[in-house]
């Protein structure tokens, strides 16, 4: 235990960062299904760098670049990208050593929304044991945003939330006070002894069916197999661990 | 159970009503500590009309024009105000047979968001019982409104949230796929058994503690010791129950 331990919030959806925005914070990214497990994903096929844009007008710009171009919305792949946002798109055939340009429908714009926070990191189940030892070695009060759903609170999010925040407060090198914190960390107690199966509650797993994309509910919930720490450089994410 | 059960989503904040909002639901206002408590409270005390106004400007004309005004921001009765947001204040000897204009921090401004809603029906553990039986009588669907703390997700309106919400679904009458309907249900499995103590970690209670009105939690999370069931019509709160 430290004599002053940093503080942790938890935002549960973008429309409601600005109450928790805090630029002396580092803000940890959570979309779990699946930008964020995407984006360690294309790190660890050895992806160079990610250039988040939130809207389908920039990221068509950028394709006309002749950039790689990784975007969907709603699920649904934009019919001018190379591909969409499964991780399982992230080959190293297709991603090594290359600069990918990725939007999506709530990652990227959360993302967006932290430009100027004091660092911005991605956090999935991937890489959390990663990802939680770097934050304790920062010494910095936390924000995690959660990416949610079109701004709605998102049920597989703050489950991760809940995993990295009771992690993070184990260390004994943070406190919480924000009521968010407390029931993330309240619903991951519920959820951890069968992930899978709490997930297949979630509203957006429903939607996700429909896709017949389910296949990466597993993967996007499985314990540090990434060795990625994607964060925010100049409006780049690149990987603090190659 | 019916042949096709209602809908039940919950809305955490009032900062995210807009994505929740649906003209021909009937929505649930909660602000357990303390408006929708109080205002099952003063109700059972024999007032005949609530006023909520969600401005202090529009509470001082309300003052000005001769109205008993209850009025409070951050939990300090408002110095132009006869009262404050405490339950206890709403004495017979003060409010029977009136009309309070009545002004809070958080409940009253999530009031005057639902208007045009089909239905804005106050909502607290105080109630729980009779409003249960009158949402099913309704046989519409509902949305749920967290009142919540300056706009931020609050432990204590979440908590009430999940014990309304599985008491409805326990009927056969309502389902929901909302992702913030099934974390305020697991939410509410947790804090059941020692509710106070549940209520306790809540940083909502910490503003309270140093406001010295800790008094009041235990008697706003009582269930059915009132028999009101406020409604807004035209504007104004009055008890269909009386």
């Amino acid at each position: 235990m430290i004599d002053q331990p940093n503080k942790i919030e938890v935002c549960f959806t973008p429309a409601l960062f600005h109450l928790y925005k805090d630029e002396s914070s580092i803000v940890v990214i959570v979309d779990i299904l699946r930008a964020t497990s995407a984006i360690c994903t294309a790190f660890d096929r050895g992806a160079k760098k990610i250039i988040p844009v939130a809207s389908i007008e920039e990221a068509g710009k950028y394709k006309e670049k002749g950039y790689l171009l990784a975007a969907e919305r709603d699920g649904v792949v934009l019919d001018f990208a190379d591909f969409g946002n499964s991780p399982k798109n992230f080959t190293p055939e297709r991603v090594k050593g290359k600069s990918i340009v990725y939007s999506t429908t709530n990652g990227t714009q959360a993302i967006q929304m932290a430009i100027g926070c004091y660092k911005v990191v991605i956090g999935a189940y991937l890489n959390h044991k990663i990802l939680t030892e770097w934050l304790v070695k920062q010494e910095r009060d936390i924000t995690i945003l959660c990416a949610g759903w079109k701004d709605r609170f998102s049920l597989e999010d703050t489950i991760f939330t809940g995993a990295l925040t009771t992690s993070l407060i184990k260390t004994g090198n943070f406190v919480t006070n924000c009521d968010s914190a407390l029931a993330s960390m309240d619903l991951w107690n519920v959820a951890k002894d069968d992930l899978i199966g709490y997930i297949q509650k979630a509203s957006h797993r429903e939607r996700l069916k429909k896709l017949v994309l389910d296949d990466i509910i597993e993967y996007c919930h499985t314990f540090d197999i990434s060795c990625s720490l994607p964060v925010l450089e100049n409006g780049y994410l690149i990987n603090l661990k190659e």
